[in-house]
Formats: structure tokens, sequence, C-alpha cells
């Protein structure tokens, strides 16, 4: 006499075991990347520069895209972009490393210094610095920021002698706030990294905004780079083109992290067209500067919110309820960036500068918050 | 009374001191890619498809670029463009990932699963495989394949079974050989590697070649992935787009390593109007597959070498003296790839099918060859 085994004495089926996987336990622990798109018509939320490439440079660039071949391997590390790259920036060739955005270079850089090592950096940071240290196994130092977003020197340079060497990010202008750091600040704290081994990032992405450059301190100092992008001033985030300015042989070591043929011929062929003619990059620069203060400037005052100084082409507001304000926004087609709801970014909107009609909205729905 | 000391008193010059570095020693220790141009009328050292985009379909990618701000970021994960693929695959969306080129997935797989695990694949392999598995600090296990390139199913199961899981990677066709194997060893060797736990890299780089497609293995494995690329049969190299289909678990995964807004807008809007009209792409593998059975037809009985069988678009062939054949064609204008010295690549070199005029000038240099 056969009857149906009880319940409890089935063994599972095999779906319910779990499963074993080679998938390494820091991917899985890491959430995924939280960037919602919203489609509306003022866009202030990736501090994009809010004019397109000029169109007969467009025009230029596309005639130049139509007579190359589209089957044939770009070159190997993008030569010829990369030279055209050290004339602008009047920087050794060899000292150039190219990848599709300056995001890739993060990546690799925390592949170069960073995992099984130590990644040190201020919090807050770009975000990519701590996905990418987290994602690769890299041990995670970071500071808190001062009050006002100045680097915490004497910490910092207390966490470059007492940690493991690796990779040293901070960035000039800082993100998400815009606030730049005295310049002998910044000299100490790469003088002290250097002195104890670590690679060290300044990230420039936004130094246009801010008249800041490090190129000369990077120039006196091998393991020190700077990281710049085609996304900001340059208003190209769309062809994906970031850059770092090193050493010849800390640039050679890069090198070996990123992979062949990495830039396309498309993107080539539009930045080099951009870099033959730079001028329309200053003007730009200019609108955005007199842009942000009088954006700043109209905000002052306000009832409920404050105004972060800030010296890029974005700025932080603190207020009591960001959600509300967020929502605020978007529902009168202005989109902005949320911020974790953690130390100094705490009640915070990260707002990108836009065209003068699209500053005049964002100015009327702030003040219309009360 | 002072005086010089002597030369060997004197201490080390600060430049003469071994620098304290960051950066770890397994970059260090990767010499760097060894890839050299050249510039000559007949290129087959790149296994690149012969012809051009069909000069319509170019026209129309270059009208909806010319559309498209450029400006502002791609899409997060090029989600347009993930879709057309899934429809051309007919496979879900959330199991495609896509990056610039397929050897930024290796690296990205290598860093899901070799990071301080192992890789494991054959010998000869991809060379982007091993370079990654030693940049990342993954653990290399390289099996010999057989004399006929065939896979070595039996020791390949025991290193399944006995390695700790990470990523095993196989290619149908291989490359460089474009061997074809049984496909029931594939599928063997996939459900082994599913029931220890690795992530299994089915390379289909080639496979509208061979006629081979492991979709349907793939599908029924959620730790088996394939790799596939436009850089081959849709002639696209330039614009660089490579990508996986996998389960959507896996392929979740995986994203997050994915930088993000990774895929250029140019490249986008090329790759859509491709896949709109994917027709060409049918009629050149036709082509190519007609011209390599012609080339190893014309190749047979040579007297000093040997063609090997290809199931691909580029084939080997061995000589006494590699080093002589390769700067003999190089002088006729025709370059090929020279292989490493080492087991079953010893007095190879790789030669891609081209157009049919550039295969009779191939074949007539290498029948002059004697």
């Amino acid at each position: 006499m056969s009857q149906p085994a009880p319940e409890s004495a089935t063994p599972p089926a095999a779906s319910d075991a779990p499963r074993p996987s080679g998938v390494r336990a820091a991917v899985r622990a890491v959430p995924a990347y939280p960037y919602t798109p919203t489609d509306v018509p003022v866009k202030l939320d990736q501090n994009e520069n809010p004019y397109d490439f000029p169109a007969e440079l467009k025009a230029e660039a596309l005639r130049r895209m139509a007579a190359r071949p589209w089957n044939r391997y770009p070159d190997l590390h993008a030569d010829h972009l990369r030279a055209a790259i050290a004339r602008f920036e009047d920087w050794p060739e060899a000292g150039v490393v190219v990848t599709p955005g300056s995001n890739v270079l993060i990546k690799l850089l925390t592949e170069l210094g960073g995992i099984g090592q130590t990644v040190l950096t201020t919090d807050p940071t770009f975000g990519v610095y701590t996905l990418e240290a987290s994602l690769l196994d890299a041990r995670l130092v970071q500071l808190p920021l001062n009050g006002d977003f100045s680097l915490p020197v004497a910490a910092l340079k207390e966490a470059l002698a007492r940690e493991t060497p690796g990779v040293f990010a901070i960035a000039q202008p800082h993100a998400p706030s815009g606030h730049v750091d005295a310049e002998q600040a910044v000299r100490d704290l790469v003088e002290t990294a250097e002195a104890h081994g670590w690679v060290t990032v300044l990230d420039e992405a936004y130094h246009q905004y801010s008249g800041t450059d490090y190129r000369d301190l990077v120039r006196a100092h091998p393991n020190t780079l700077s990281l710049r992008t085609f996304s900001k001033a340059w208003g190209l985030a769309g062809l994906r083109l970031g850059y770092m300015l090193a050493g010849a042989e800390l640039a050679e070591q890069q090198q070996k992290l990123v992979p062949a043929f990495n830039v396309n011929v498309l993107t080539q062929a539009a930045l080099e067209v951009a870099l033959e003619h730079p001028g329309y990059v200053q003007e730009r620069v200019q609108e955005g500067v007199r842009e942000r203060e009088r954006v700043l400037a109209a905000l002052e005052g306000h009832p409920t919110l404050r105004a972060l100084p800030s010296r890029s082409n974005h700025f932080l507001i603190q207020t009591p309820d960001p959600q509300a304000a967020y929502r605020h926004l978007l529902s009168r087609g202005i989109s902005v960036r949320a911020q974790g709801n953690t130390h100094l970014l705490r009640g915070c909107l990260r707002i990108g500068i836009g065209t003068p009609a699209e500053n005049d909205a964002l100015i009327e729905t702030l003040n219309a918050l009360g």
C-alpha cells in the first residue's frame, strides 16, 4: 500500500538548493547603480554642459567619420588622439592615457593600486571611487571632510603614513560640493602621499569652472596624476572620453590595464575636431561661471533652503525636506540629483547650471518653494 | 681643510633609491600589449571583415548621429541598443550586457569571478583571458588542447571538479585555430562546470562563420553565457561593441561591473541601424566561408607549409620558418599575425580571410614561398 510521503519529508527541489556560484561575494554584495533617468525639459541632474557641440564642428566631425573605415579596429592606444590631447595640454604624449569616460579610468586605477590594497579618499567623494573599491576588494578608507567641505589635511596625512599604500583620490574642485581647497593643502597632501608610495589621483573633471590647474604639481611628482574629461566643459558627455595626465612611467603601468582598441573611431574623429577648435569651450565656461554666480546670488536669503558656495558647474542646496524639494522641481519639469542622507550631504540636492532660461526656471521654482 | 668625500661614501641620490609604489606587483610584472600596427595594402592580421559598413547604412547612421545631442550622457546601460540586440537574438533584454568591445567584457568577467579565484581555460586560448587573469590576480589554470586543437574534455572535467571555482572560458570556434568541437563535448563541460559553480564563458566571437550557436545551451544553464561581437561578421570593429547573452541573474551581477554610460551615443546610433538591416551580414559571411575553403584548398600540397583546417574567418599556417614567411608576406604588402613559439602554435602564423582579390594575392605570395 503506497501513500504520498508527508510534505516535510520531500527533498527540496534542485531549484531550491543554493546554487554554487563563482561570482565573487564582493560583487553580489553591491547594489545595482542607483541612477534613474528622467525625461523632463530642464535636465540639471548630471552636471552636463547645457549646449550641444557647435553645429559647424558637428558637421565637420560627421564628414571625418564618413571618410574612415568602420570595419577596421581603431589604433591600439588611440595614438593620434593622445597626441592631440598632449599638444592641447602641453604634456608629453607618453604620459596621456585615454578611456571611454573617466569613470573607466577610476576602475582601472582601482585595478592598478586598489585590489588587495587600499583606496583612501574623502567622505563625501565621487561615488565611482567607493563603488569600484567595493567591487574590486580594495580596503576603502574614507575620512570626513570638514564642515565647509575642505580637506581634513592633518587626518589625511596621518592616514597616508599609517595605511598600506594604494590609491589616494581627491578632487579639485570637489564633487559634489564644488569646493576648492588652498593650493598649499593639496601640495602638502601630494608630497606626503608620494613619500609613502601612494598613487595619487587629482580628479580635475570640473577644473575649467574653478580656474584651478594642477599640471605643474603632477609634473613634479611621478606617482601623481590628473584626471580630466570631455564630458563637462567640452560638452561631449555623449561621446565618452576621459583621460589622465601623468609621468611616462605611471602612464605605462596604467596603459597595461586599458583594454586594447578602447576608443572607437567615431569618438576619435569628433574629439580631434574639438581639439582643433577649442575656442568654444572658453565662452561656455565663462557663461557657466556667470550663471552659477547669478543663481547662487538669487537664492541668497531664501526662507528655507540654503545654497552652498561652489566653484564648479553645479552646487548643493540644503533644505529641511529634500524629497519634497526634489518632487516639487520634478513636477515643474526640472530634474536634479538626490544625495545620500549621511554626513555633510544630509538634506542636500545637487543641481547643475543650465542655460540662462533654464536657470531662470530653476530660480523661480525654488523661490516658489517657500 | 675640506676635501670632497670619496665617491663610495656619497649617499645615493634620491632618484637612485627604489621609489615606493602603490602600483600592484602583478601589473608591474606584465609586459605591455604586443601588437605592432603595420600600414600595408592587404591587412589580414586582425581577423577583420574586409568590407566597410554598406554606404547607404553608413549614411543613415550618420544622419541619426547628427540628430542626437552629444552633450548629454548616453543612457546608463544602453537600454535601447540592448533591446535591439535582444530582439535580434531572440533573448530576454534583462540577459543582455553590452560593453565597448568584447575584450572589455573579458576584463569584467575576470573581475566578476577571477580576482582571488580561478580562471580556467585552454592553451592556446584568446590572449585577453590570460592577460586579464595575470593583471587581476586570478589563479590561471590552462590545460593544453589536443593536437588537433580539440578540447581535452576529460582533463577539463577533472580541473572543474578539483579547482576552486571562478571563470571557465572556452571558445567555439576556437581562436586562433578556428577549430570547432562536437556539441556533446561542449555540453558535457558546461554541465560539469555548472555543477561545480563556475561561471562559464562560451566565446562565440566567430560563430557566424562556423554556423554554430550555443544559445539553447546557455538558456538552460544559469551560470553560463555566450560572448558575441560586432567586430567580425558584422564588420564594425571600429565602433567597439561586444555583448553577452546570459540569464537575468548572472547578467545583473555582471552589469554592476560595467562602468555607467559606457557605450557612446554615436556607436549606439550606428548599431541600431545595423540591427535594423542585418541582411548584409549573411552575404558577407557566405563569401567569407567560400573564400576560406578556396584559400585552404589552394594551399593543399604546398611543399613546405601546412594550412590547418578552420571553420572561422581566419586560419593557421605551420611553416619551418614562420619569421621568414612573415617577412616575405610583409614585403609583398600582406600583414598577418605572428604567434607565440609554444605548444601547438610553434611555427604558426594566423591569417585572416580578405576579399577575393586579397586572397588571390595571399595564395600567390605563399605559393612563391616554396
